[in-house]
């Protein structure tokens, strides 16, 4: 072991792959690069052949994450001045979930010739959603059927998830589906990549290979989904376990030569971008909720027992990490809203002064909005602009904003959408209180963190004291936290986290009287929520439908 | 009487004055001038003083109405190359309630030198709205009363109304009030300018005034209302009632040299401009209701019975034309909301692509929304941003929109507010019908009219053939068909309006299909207009209260 042992972590977003090097004793990020993929998102023609793709479509490139570990890991260990021999081991995380089809040994059939033509042999990234009639095929059989697992999830499989993939390639593309020898989550593709072994990380299993108590959905289920799949599992799932932190295996001569790094160091199993960032701001502990806030949120949090949570997104054993129920809920729509908002409905006049003054739109709106009284706007708004994940798990519902009178102006929507979006996390939070899985802090991580009346909303519309991680590059800081346990270095993900995360406890928080005031506004929101999102009156699906030309 | 007689229309508006030349014969408009009000509206300090008004203070001065008499009656007689022998009335038209406190002879007290220097001296303008606690207690006394002429105005006397205005001289500048030998309407006060008389009108009495069956409400109801107000009706409103078209007197030899006219000429008796453009559409038999269509709407419409129709703004014997029951309902917010929208809610691109065509920001929305299908937006409304009048009386509601995705666009909400305000209407059809009184016809004024996809909308939301007002000056060709009359040219109202007026009959018929269409989304405008308007759920009651500070 060196003097100085150091990890890097790789985290592979949905444009690029960065990497960080990482002091193993104190979490210290020495130094860091970025790596943009070549194909970046295909969503429109397939480069092989210029075909079209239909809508829904996401496909990417697998050596595009093969440049990242060729240029961004050198280039991190060239911005930290470091010595790749004291690189003692090195993680990863990847969106997910992210998809490829692949031959025995690993390779993508979309790099086999017979393929290169074929949309089904490319990687389906996470926002791939052309699967959506094999989901709610999935969802409406396992509601029939009571499946047990369907309860896990919230009550809903998404599209997006590896089995409405693969029943999609199995019925558009068979002989894909033929020639496929694993269906693989890219976490585990990558580190296949660097070990030389295909091991599954019991992150993306769970929450999206449906992978619970052990076993994946029945072959009696399957074969009712479709004739012919009933094999599925048997045939192209076969694969060993692994715990998260533990270790897929060592580095390979080959992925030493590819990254400038030592043969033989330890990488860690796999994980995913949101999960890895819980130790990388220091939240392992049961209660303490991570929310990665960008342009959709995503909740994580550890549980000690098994719990129900209407509208999770899931919850999986070992899920966050190993010996703990790992939970997951989302906010579909939240930078996203904030973003359409700037994007779409904001006048001249504050783009000029914006301009003016040499910061962004939104910079703006929050700073005439931050000098508002709670209520002070009138508004109220539901925001659902993308859907609702949770905790009402329904994607044809959609916003509402109730109190515009000829007075209201775009700092007072921005205002009431970004309390929207905090209503929607405090009705996360109660549902996993009243689950028996009581939230005792907030950890908010994810570029929204900057805006800090967003921040400060979120401490008065929750009563929660809010920390904000300290790390700018928190999933590849967990990756990195991830490699250090791999490694040896630390007895578990716990231990290390104290050591290596970054947090700043109690950043935000809550003014009592926010509270007090918000308290009553949070009273509305929720009987708005219900009425329109539980039954009260079902115009959004209404509207929807007629927006879609349905009948 | 001359070969070819002429009349002359009058139309004080808020800011300037309008004088027509009209051919009796035929309604021909001859010629126009419109002179602007020296100090328009005066709502934020007094010019005599410079002190400063409290909010919701609008007063004028009335000097600037008899400059509109000097200046553009001259001037509309010049423009028409009309000889003025040939003039054979005048009749003029009103905002209203627009009152003005005078001495026995109709000065007004603002033109004494010891009121000069007092508020309450000048003319309260129509929409000063300073007297609303005044209006709330009356409304509240007369509900716990059970006054029976409470339900003639849908249950809700309104604060820019007569007897608040008064109430709140009474209260708060007793100088003013004990020194006011009449409490006059400009209506009326113009007439007297012109004749030497003063003869109040049957419109305003009956809608601003509350005269109801012959009689204003008991000295017992004003004393209730604060001791010593009781004998006000008795003291401050003494005066003659002239039917609508009935003669108010002849022009004097002052007003005469004023206007250029000659002495001796019929003087109708005042109008208020809404109410005085029914005939100028030709609009005046039951069934026919005229939407007078701007910032707000006004809605029109005579009946031949008494009915008691919920939420509208007064019904009144003679109050349209002498012999039926006018019925008047309102809007509070349409021109006004998409004025709003169009101002506030636009993003900078499309005022620029307006501004390279050359064409306003109105016009490029309306152009893409009329690309869309019924229901494509996706989007819901309701048009409470300035409150709503008709049907339920409540100017603490506000605006609401349902159905925002990501891809709504600027054309889409304005879709849907163009939308809102034709359910609006159809709110207030529906309530007529309910109440006994047919609408067979919808007859539009006002300088919304020139919107073709707005009409469009308004047709086949209502199902109703939509017709227009041929002239873009209906309320001085209202007051020029008065005239006529008041000279005894026609027999009545009626007669004159078939002679003079002027429509486009059914130029907007309903299309089935969208009829159809727009049944099913007014079903659901119906429900959220219930549910946010009707108690299903008060949250906009409090968010207004929040608004403003209240606890």
């Amino acid at each position: 072991m060196p003097a100085q042992p150091l990890v890097v972590g790789v985290d592979f977003g949905t444009l690029s792959g960065r990497a960080v090097v990482v002091r193993v004793r104190d979490g210290a990020e020495l130094g860091t690069a970025v790596w943009e993929y070549r194909h970046g998102v295909i969503d429109r023609r397939l480069p092989a052949t210029g075909e079209s793709l239909p809508p829904g479509w996401a496909l990417q490139v697998p050596e595009d994450y093969v440049d990242v570990l060729a240029h961004a890991v050198p280039g991190a260990i060239r911005a930290a001045g470091a010595d790749p021999a004291d690189v003692v081991g090195i993680g990863t995380d990847f969106t997910a979930c992210t998809m490829v089809p692949v031959t025995a040994d690993g390779t993508p059939l979309c790099e086999l010739p017979e393929f290169a033509g074929n949309p089904h042999a490319y990687v389906k990234l996470w926002r791939h959603h052309a699967a959506q009639p094999q989901a709610d095929r999935i969802n409406d059989l396992a509601r029939s059927r009571g499946e047990s697992w369907l309860a896990r999830y919230g009550g809903m499989i998404s599209s997006e998830w590896e089995f409405a993939k693969a029943l999609q390639i199995f019925e558009e593309a068979p002989e894909v589906y033929a020639a496929m020898r694993h269906w693989v989550e890219l976490a585990d593709w990558i580190v296949w990549r660097l070990t030389g072994r295909y091991v599954r990380n019991a992150c993306t299993a769970g929450y999206k290979g449906i992978l619970q108590d052990g076993r994946y959905p029945s072959a009696e289920f399957l074969g009712a989904l479709a004739p012919g799949f009933e094999s599925f599992v048997d045939t192209k799932l076969a694969h060993p376990l692994g715990a998260l932190g533990s270790p897929a295996g060592t580095l390979t001569a080959g992925a030493a030569a590819l990254t400038g790094l030592r043969p033989g160091i330890a990488v860690a199993v796999g994980n995913v971008d949101a999960h890895v960032t819980a130790p990388a701001a220091q939240a392992v502990e049961p209660g303490q909720m991570v929310a990665i806030m960008g342009t959709s949120t995503c909740h994580v949090m550890n549980g000690a027992a098994l719990r129900e949570v209407p509208g999770m997104c899931g919850v999986v054993d070992g899920g966050i990490v190993a010996g703990l129920w790992g939970y997951e809920a989302g906010q579909s729509g939240v930078g996203d809203i904030f973003g359409w908002f700037a994007e779409h409905g904001v006048p001249p006049a504050y783009h000029d002064r914006a301009r003016v003054r040499g910061i962004s739109v939104h910079e703006l709106l929050t700073e005439l909005a931050a000098r508002q009284r709670i209520g002070e706007h009138g508004l109220l708004a539901l925001d659902w602009h993308s859907g609702n994940r949770s905790v009402l798990v329904d994607h044809e519902l959609s916003g509402v904003i109730a109190g515009q009178t000829l007075a209201t102006r775009a700092e007072d929507t921005y205002r009431a959408l970004l309390e929207a979006t905090a209503f929607g996390t405090r009705m996360i939070i109660d549902a996993f209180t009243g689950a028996g899985l009581p939230v005792t802090e907030l950890i908010i991580a994810g570029g929204l963190l900057k805006n800090p009346l967003l921040m400060q909303i979120y401490a008065d519309v929750t009563g929660l004291p809010l920390s904000v991680i300290g790390s700018a590059q928190g999933p590849a800081l967990g990756s990195a936290i991830h490699a250090a346990v791999a490694a040896g270095c630390y007895a578990d993900v716990g231990t290390a986290a104290k050591a290596m995360g970054s947090v700043h406890r109690a950043a935000y928080r809550p003014v009592p009287a926010n509270v007090e005031a918000y308290q009553e506004l949070y009273a509305d929101y929720v009987a708005l929520h219900d009425h329109f999102g539980r039954g009260g009156d079902d115009v959004l699906h209404r509207l929807a439908a007629r927006r879609k030309g349905r009948p």
